[in-house]
């Protein structure tokens, strides 16, 4: 007998990580990013009022946050106008996802998610033995009647479906997304995560209920509100799933911080506001840049572009490594035919222009070590 | 069919906390607390260079943190007189205990702690299906020797052991421990939670191989470094389990403010000697408060104080009572027989001259209540 004595499922899964950071990648280098566009992180940064509250609030982190994180669950509750029951607090979607997970899928338990979307989710059902279907995407969009259609031949708990898309950049008009629901098989949950909503037109919203029992959606201070590396989010849905999030969550888990500065940029409905404008012409840059470079870029409901390298993954490959190299983090869809992309984030003109400059090398390069 | 449905571990278990935070008293009773002494917190803050790098990079928020955390992992190792793979940072010590009880205890896996020792380890064990095995204090310490005796005879896992002890203040010395680990069963992991180390003498100290497959050890920058806000912690271990970590752990959960803050904080020797000798005075203080009015102060090897109030559960509890109605937030143990006491945490004077103030009339209270 050896110790530790891991579970058979901790057994058989291997050490990894659903993504390598940037910094990862300089330490290998030995060379900072001089454009940092790879991990849809928000350039222009956080509303003043959150960063002025992070600064007040520094003298106060001796102390534990609020486990119920209230006063923010209290603004969001007034905000989406909902019950406090209607919103769990956690770590990011990558923490309250891994909750979830936990709480619904075991060993063989299934769920469905789309060929090349967010694969911490994939990593969290992973890491509770289930078993993960994937659909193909359809039009470079997340084909949702497609995914209810395998949740329901394979009896799945979950079905993962962001709107708007990641890593695409597509998104679903709310009200057919409501419409789906009809079509949705009792016993499946629909994961909603609307991490990127903020930035998306406002057809995209959907309207459902909060005490559906059928969808739980997660939102993030980490996109539109500039705080990823605060580590906050929440999800909305039916007060009992909601409840059930206090059977296994770090209860101490999100700090004082990122409860403090989300509260502050959510009461900054302003600022919210400059930075919707940022976007449209963030991504207006960039489509431009794709054109002017000969290539098509995705229209966009997010805060970053995908562009289409017009070929296959191995030049889209060649293109971004030798973006890379010139100092330009940038990241790629995992699966195909979305791997024909680069994945480009909004930021502001100064930091855009870099990629824009690299951009015509890189692609000679590319069509350097991969001839037509 | 309903929906959503929870692996049948999750339908067991009941919504629940390991404590109620301090706010959610503050709400009920419409009050704030006077003085913030029952989660032994650090009202003397951390170190001014790690507030200033908290100030410095507010503005740094809209970046993901490094999910491998290296530079703090780096400066870990240096200290430590070990190696990168033997430090896995996590979100306090409250989520590494969630990550390792994860890796290792499925249902009906045991695990061995003390009667009334930290409840976030029992609460990650039960989140986990496993059965906990309790072992009673012996002389209002830790029973090292009886918690490995109980591994022996049922299996056991896993071991929790806190040196120092929460919530009666005690350590045992280094050597014993150390010691003690050649009766461990092969086959059981044994955590050492060194939460309050840095606030005991440094016969505390262990010396064990950091390739030990036997012991994980936990610290964290909560305590004597004054971050309990931004929940940061690491794990000591042998580089296999510590690897173990990245098949599971939340990769992206380390926020950016707790990593560069608890390198500051870790780069300042001197201010935790300030600190250590402000908790040698504060708890002198408190031992004195309790002479003063009768009671009985245990020795204290941390930055709180375990005061014997002299009868029963039900006394202490009427006393802490009569503190929380005068803003004097304190806890006390949860088991017989250490629940006779409060627990106060060691603070600035002008916060424990409230306590100062308020325990005579909080005891007499208790008395009128309970009268001998």
């Amino acid at each position: 007998m050896t110790v530790p004595r891991y579970t058979p499922l901790a057994a058989s899964l291997s050490a990894t990580s659903p993504f390598v950071g940037p910094e990862t990648q300089e330490r290998a280098t030995g060379k900072l990013f001089q454009a940092r566009l790879g991990a849809n992180e928000n350039g222009f940064g956080p509303s003043p009022k959150a960063l002025d509250v992070i600064q007040q609030a520094a003298t106060e982190v001796w102390k534990y946050a609020d486990p119920e994180c209230h006063d923010l669950r209290h603004a969001l509750a007034q905000n989406h106008k909902c019950d406090l029951h209607n919103i769990s607090v956690g770590e990011g979607i990558d923490g309250l996802l891994g909750t979830l997970v936990r709480l619904l899928i075991g060993p063989g338990d299934v769920a469905v998610t789309s060929l090349g979307a967010y694969p911490t989710f994939n990593y969290h059902v992973a890491g509770c033995g289930g078993s993960l279907e994937t659909v193909a995407y359809k039009d470079d969009c997340e084909d949702l009647l497609a995914l209810i259609e395998r949740a329901k031949s394979t009896g799945a708990k979950l079905i993962y479906f962001a709107n708007p898309d990641n890593p695409m950049g597509s998104y679903l008009k709310g009200e057919h997304i409501v419409a789906a629901l009809d079509h949705l098989p009792t016993g499946t949950l629909l994961i909603l995560d609307e991490a990127y909503i903020e930035c998306a037109p406002t057809d995209a919203l959907c309207d459902i209920a909060f005490e559906d029992p059928r969808v739980i959606r997660m939102r993030t201070f980490s996109k539109a509100h500039g705080l990823a590396g605060l580590r906050i989010g929440y999800a909305l849905g039916h007060p009992d799933l909601i409840a059930a999030f206090n059977k296994i969550r770090n209860h101490f888990g999100v700090n004082l911080l990122a409860q403090k500065a989300a509260l502050a940029a959510l009461q900054d409905p302003d600022w919210l506001a400059h930075i919707q404008r940022e976007l449209k012409d963030a991504r207006q840059f960039i489509y431009e840049v794709a054109q002017s470079n000969g290539l098509t870029a995705l229209p966009s409901a997010t805060n970053f572009v995908a562009i289409d390298c017009g070929r296959d993954e191995a030049f889209a490959k060649e293109v971004l490594e030798a973006l890379i190299a010139q100092g330009v983090f940038v990241r790629m869809p995992f699966a195909a035919p979305q791997n024909r992309c680069i994945r480009v984030s909004c930021a502001p003109r100064v930091v855009l222009e870099k990629f824009a400059s690299a951009l015509p090398s890189a692609l000679a390069q590319a069509r350097r070590a991969h001839p037509v």
